[in-house]
């Protein structure tokens, strides 16, 4: 009979379904119970810090934080790919020093050239085209490229966590924005296929461009740097309301960081410190790229959660 | 038996309940038909022209479109409102001639003060404030307002048949967004009360703004005209999709439509026509807000509805 009890029951508990973990590559430390109490006092109706689905707005960093940005951005070598490409089929586009630069894959000529020099980069591999042309160019390129220390395709240096966190937010009735300093023509370019995000979704730096004849063309020069200050100015523009969670790498992230737990509601700003040069690359203070100084001075104080990628993370790649 | 199985039929048929008109406001014209017609055939997964929920983007002009936009558009005289109120407590801003005609409500000499002039009641009506105080400021300014000829709150002169436009497209998995000439601010401090329609899908002109200590500060200026060229421009910014169905009023929106009906899939202008005089207001070649020349001489042999306001519409306000 006690048998029988214990076999009813083990049968039973069988079929209670057990809770499945929503970020099964996050380590269980006090980085991921931050994140999940967060969501649940938010989504949660009797909490006194609950948000309605239509304000649970969250905002991600793209570069270094949803995806790798070593050794330099992506979208950088995909501009370089691009002006060597088309100088093999006119040497006269090389016709100053930063295009030389760029089509001999010169980082340090290049950088020397500051803003001027890349504007004449972007001017050559990201103008004179239409969006929808361009798109296509750039998925054309996520095909043939591979990045040069791993391997990979570029379009798959993206982190499984954050797809997780992404995955778990929508799940929990939130918007999942991309708030980027890269271009925003080209992370809408794979951003849906990559991370379920769409278009509408995606904000970025930008050029100017110009409606002609039913087509949007991309024209030379940036109109917009959503970078720093830029990102709160960004999501007043695009958003429209402050955001309760933000997600970022480098201290191009602190103002919407900052921004997003300076309302009067609940807030929750989240810093990926790149820990893991074992599986994918450490940095932080210093570099070219990424760079994470007041962050890492400040967050804490801030209240805000800082990931160690090595010590949180069970897996990087998908 | 006969008399039993006629009874049978009549209980039968009418426990089949009617499909409820999506558009009870529009009288049974074409315009109507044509609307529902296109939404048919998008909606349906049989049918060719067949759109997923993801690409039905579906984008308004405001201005004369969803609300009136006469005697002069109600933004403007949000702005009039507040010079004279500043004016009031401190003289001393009415430092030039445009911003003394705005205290005076003397439309003629301000409008001969172009472009300059109404930047400088812009600066003083819209400037120098976050946005979260602007936008409650407004929503003041629509309680205590009226309108001069109608003595209507200015936010409920809006349509009830573009209201049950909007429902109806979004009940049909259409996202609906806001295109205007108005300004962003102004006209998220109401959409989502008066439409339904949520700030993040609004997108209208915009000034510059500063990013300070937690808030977004407005400043004086113009960044962006989402006017003429400027609609698909900020749609393409903004949605970063060729929208399927737009909707105007002016020549104003006359590239927005064409961008909307030139892609290689189904596309839908609808353009309304003030005809009606007795309930609304009857403009259309020629005035200082609304002009429509282009869209009534092409739009037909683009294949774009006209909407008769007189004739289309049972009722006018909801």
């Amino acid at each position: 009979m006690r048998a029988l009890c214990k076999a009813v029951l083990v049968l039973a508990l069988s079929a209670v379904p057990a809770l499945a973990d929503p970020l099964p590559s996050w380590n269980d430390t006090d980085t991921k119970s931050a994140i999940i109490g967060f969501v649940d006092r938010v989504t949660d109706p009797a909490s006194p810090d609950y948000v309605p689905p239509a304000d649970r707005i969250a905002t991600f960093d793209n570069d270094g934080n949803l995806w790798a940005e070593q050794p330099i951005y992506f979208q950088l070598i995909y501009a370089l790919d691009r002006v060597k490409e088309r100088a093999e089929a006119d040497p006269s586009i090389l016709s100053t020093d930063a295009l030389k630069a760029a089509a001999e894959g010169d980082l340090e000529t290049l950088a020397a050239g500051g803003i001027e020099g890349l504007l004449e980069v972007l001017a050559v591999s990201h103008a004179g085209i239409s969006v929808e042309d361009f798109q296509a160019d750039v998925n054309a390129w996520f095909d043939s490229a591979r990045h040069p220390t791993t391997g990979m395709r570029y379009d798959e240096m993206i982190y499984q966590p954050m797809l997780e966190l992404l995955s778990y937010l929508r799940d929990e009735g939130f918007q999942t924005w991309i708030v980027s300093g890269g271009g925003v023509h080209f992370i809408r370019a794979f951003a849906e296929r990559a991370y379920n995000i769409p278009p509408e979704q995606v904000m970025g730096s930008a050029g100017p461009t110009e409606y002609v004849d039913g087509q949007v063309m991309k024209l030379p020069g940036i109109d917009f740097v959503d970078d720093k200050e830029g990102k709160p100015v960004g999501i007043d523009s695009r958003i429209g309301k402050r955001p309760i969670f933000a997600s970022g790498n480098s201290d191009g992230d602190f103002a919407m960081l900052e921004y997003t737990t300076s309302g009067d509601g609940p807030g929750f700003g989240l810093l990926l410190h790149h820990t893991d040069a074992e599986r994918e690359f450490a940095y932080d203070r210093e570099g070219h790229v990424g760079v994470l100084n007041r962050g890492l001075d400040e967050g804490p104080d801030r209240g805000w959660v800082i990931v160690d990628m090595a010590r949180d993370w069970s897996r990087v790649w998908p």
